[in-house]
């Protein structure tokens, strides 16, 4: 590859930046764009019934041309969930290791979009040309297996992307992460180092998975009369391995609940990520034929979902399993910020039903800490740094860290989503923005739900809503009937019929008004209808529900 | 006093319990009822435009001739937020400690109250009669000044509430716990232990506050070039006397910025529990008048409250103060569960600006840890043992504790609201259940919204709603006009015409089928709408909008 002088890279981020989640680079140089990762993001809490939100990708449709593929770093949601939305619009190959292309064609089999999407494996180690890129794939440790950090090679400049990484010099499945490889391409010369921010603010190392084994067989060896039963991420294989292996260990049997959980583990199974000893996994429903101390069960909820398995158990609408005292159960997890209610909520049943609880110091982060961050970047020594994978304090936090390792302040680069880096040799700067953006999917509906529909939900759900109906004649102004007024979500009309009688009167004031003096704008009646009842309201009440007048005509 | 055998003390929590918040509980001997806390509760998630929640009191107003006062342990919300409202329907005298007193005061000026509502301040040592009971006020430390415990001396035995505490050797302001009365009393012969359970899970001491002034001194000798603005709780009078002196140490003037926190400081100087040095505070309207180093802003916010002054000055709303790269904003608070994403959008936006922030180790709790929990437990050796204060997971960690501490575990009562516990020398027993729940407070409202406005407002709010509005003849069956569809927080209609007009006639067709077959209960005609558009509606959208179908006569 002949670098042309006037060239440069660009490095567009169409998301993953001012949050975890929704994770998608684009990487273009001349006529060729790679796309590393292609996440969704689960929805704010001010997106009132959002299911997902997938990233806008109107860069990439009106770049269709030269757009040569999607390389993916690893099997998480926030990693390949937007695939399937995004494949119909941009139908290009899909480039990821093992396990991450089986969860995918998981994903794709659901779209029905495995006959249409092309997808091939990688392993470690190898590269693959795309177009004016060369994309070599790197081992790395995270709390899925088979995850890569990713070395772009470009006319331009070797750029390294760690993908989201920590550094286990002992996992459970495999080989460490590739150091030593890191440290080659970096003695060769690293143009830019994309590094994963999640746990940038955190002091020191983040413990080996294989530590949480040890926590497992303590648990085991001291609950020796209990059925046991344990949260943790659906996909996060490694964790469930260890879970097996203590089982097996300890003489227990396991069952693995969870749909999500089942399918990921089902996957990994096939595609060898797994190993489970003969007759150590049994069907739910063979869990009456074992006594309780002989039982762990693996299961969905760590999070507090209301509809996960775990959540279900622990209000008693699970069909199969119903939580009894003496019952041990295990949050092998931490709470993602935002879930710490719902996951204390669960605790709260689960304790009131007179199980134990553990939920302390059973659970390692996926993600690099201080030390680790520092490790890459003095393996790779980077010239230009751009903090990737994280909310801005998180990149903020690991742009301390790119200074103190003597990375001068003016080639790091804090982005947010849709500025485009432009660099080479040369030299690094932001040159201008792209279209991106969050795309809610609610139901079917991806795009349909805007900023005024969820500013209309705020409303709705906190102070409810008045409607107002009335029909008036054809041409003139006559009143033919109503105004009726019905509510919803306002306050428990029985108890306040006095209220809405005296609303009535107020509407019918208004309306007489309007109608004496021949006001014939029907535009304008209804903002006379919803002052004066929003005011009445707002004097009686101090609430704004959101009040909507109907007129029909006849 | 003496003790009638056949009579027990029935104690009985009417909130508190299974949540942090609203606090109050009833003591019942024979004629007379004491009441200790009276407080608000926050409102949970699903609680949609609720402002705050009070505690149901029908039990106190049923009897409310046996109740002779409200004891109130500390001026926190969740212990006196209710008194307004329940004060309005049994009026009895308030007893406090004089901070709490003033802070009472306070709201019983915004509700009009402080004409009619009697209250007297009492002393650490000193005790008062009400009816049967003796109620003696202990001093304890805690994260607001001038905390009790109550030793509550009635004919059936003694009962220690430590009320919210934390074992301070060092405390900022005044003494330490008075450890030699709970010794004291303890040795005398203590029937029951009312503890505070808040921090049950956790191990060890809770530090002394004063480490947090240590702290302060630190940030501000390393941060000599910057303005420094300080987040807090309104209410910790102590950490705002730290930031005071820090100030004053390094030559910095303090403004306080925040309606609730001017508040409270404004009450805690007037009450001598706030020593300011002359001329250390400052308006906020002089600030200009300093440069930036010589300024700290004490400020509400630190719990990411989207109303409170540093959340406005992070979003660019504050109208005095904006952020500016170089400053550098401290939170001296920890996310309080459920707060987590709101406290970090504002790190974000705060750390976007260019501002350092810093939030990690600057603050301690006010609550004891398990180590001082099982100090009280050794100093007073309580025949039963009453977690409260916490959520069940919370209640059940003290019962842990105090099961190690030998108390035996029939001894041990983990009570939820509303359930009465009756104990005399000889026994104590559960006995029933008295009316409780949680009144919701919207606006002027108090109760008039109940689980059907909620359940309608969660409902709206996840899908939003479709309006179905026609008019039919009085008597026959004739449609006048209509049907007119209206949708509001569905989806965004010029997207979706064609799904509206679509709508629109699947109403129309299931209309004619009625209409044809002569239905004329319009109960039923509304409910056939309903149910065709609404499986028209899933069958397109997989949503489920409230569907609303109103229909007049002409």
């Amino acid at each position: 590859m002949k670098a042309n002088n006037e060239s440069k890279l660009r490095i567009i981020p169409l998301g993953g930046l001012e949050q975890i989640g929704m994770n998608i680079t684009a990487f273009e140089y001349e006529d060729s764009i790679v796309v590393v990762d292609c996440g969704i993001a689960f929805p704010d809490d001010d997106m009132l019934g959002i299911d997902l939100v997938i990233p806008d990708i109107t860069y990439l449709r009106d770049n269709i041309d030269k757009v040569k593929g999607f390389v993916i770093t690893h099997g998480h949601e926030d990693h390949i969930g937007a695939l399937p939305y995004v494949l119909k619009e941009v139908n290009v190959p899909v480039y990821a290791t093992k396990l991450t292309v089986g969860l995918i064609e998981n994903k794709l089999k659901e779209h029905n979009l495995l006959r249409t999407t092309k997808r091939k494996t990688i392993k470690h180690g190898q590269s693959i040309n795309l177009g004016r890129f060369r994309i070599e794939f790197i081992k790395t440790n995270h709390s899925i297996q088979d995850a890569s950090a990713l070395a772009i090679y470009s006319p331009a400049g070797t750029i390294i992307h760690t993908g989201d990484f920590k550094v286990d010099y002992t996992p459970v499945f495999g080989d460490a992460i590739d150091l030593q490889r890191f440290a080659e391409i970096g003695k060769k010369g690293v143009l830019a180092l994309m590094c994963d921010s999640t746990n940038a603010e955190r002091k020191g190392f983040t413990m080996s998975e294989r530590t949480v084994g040890k926590t497992f067989d303590n648990i085991f060896s001291d609950h020796t009369n209990s059925r046991l039963i344990i949260a943790t991420f659906a996909s996060n294989v490694d964790r469930v391995q260890q879970i097996i292996n203590s089982a097996y260990k300890f003489g227990r049997k396991v069952v693995v609940e969870g749909r999500s959980m089942v399918n990921v583990i089902t996957t990994a199974a096939e595609l060898g990520y797994l190993n489970i000893p003969d007759k150590t996994l049994i069907d739910i429903d063979q869990m009456k034929n074992y006594p309780d101390e002989q039982m762990v069960l693996v299961t969905t909820g760590s999070q507090g979902e209301s509809m996960a398995a775990l959540s279900r158990m622990a209000a008693n609408i699970h069909k199969k399993v119903s939580i009894k005292p003496g019952d041990t159960i295990v949050f092998s997890s931490n709470p993602i910020p935002g879930n710490e209610k719902a996951v204390s909520k669960v605790i709260n049943e689960l304790s009131a039903k007179g199980a134990d609880v553990i939920f302390q110091d059973v659970h390692v982060s996926g993600h690099a800490c201080q030390e680790e961050i520092k490790l890459i970047y003095s393996l790779v020594k980077p010239k230009y740094a751009i903090p990737v994978h994280g909310e801005y304090r998180h990149l903020k936090a690991q742009s301390k860290l790119a200074l103190e390792l003597g990375i001068p302040k003016e080639n790091i680069f804090i982005l947010r989503s849709g500025e485009v880096l432009e660099l080479n040799q040369e030299g690094a700067q932001q040159n201008g923005k792209v279209q991106t953006g969050a795309i809610m999917v609610d139901g079917l509906g991806v795009g349909d739900v805007g900023n005024i529909v969820l500013r209309d939900r705020q409303h709705l759900s906190e102070d409810g809503i008045i409607i107002v109906v009335l029909t008036l004649e054809r041409r003139g102004n006559q009143l033919l009937s109503g105004p009726d007024i019905v509510s919803r979500g306002f306050v428990y009309v029985r108890e306040s019929e006095d209220l809405m009688g005296e609303a009535r009167v107020v509407v019918e004031d208004a309306l007489d008004e309007c109608l004496s003096h021949k006001v014939s704008d029907w535009g304008k009646i209804k903002n006379v209808i919803k002052d004066s009842l929003g005011g009445f309201v707002w004097k009686r009440t101090q609430r704004r529900p959101m009040i909507l007048p109907i007129i029909m005509e006849a």
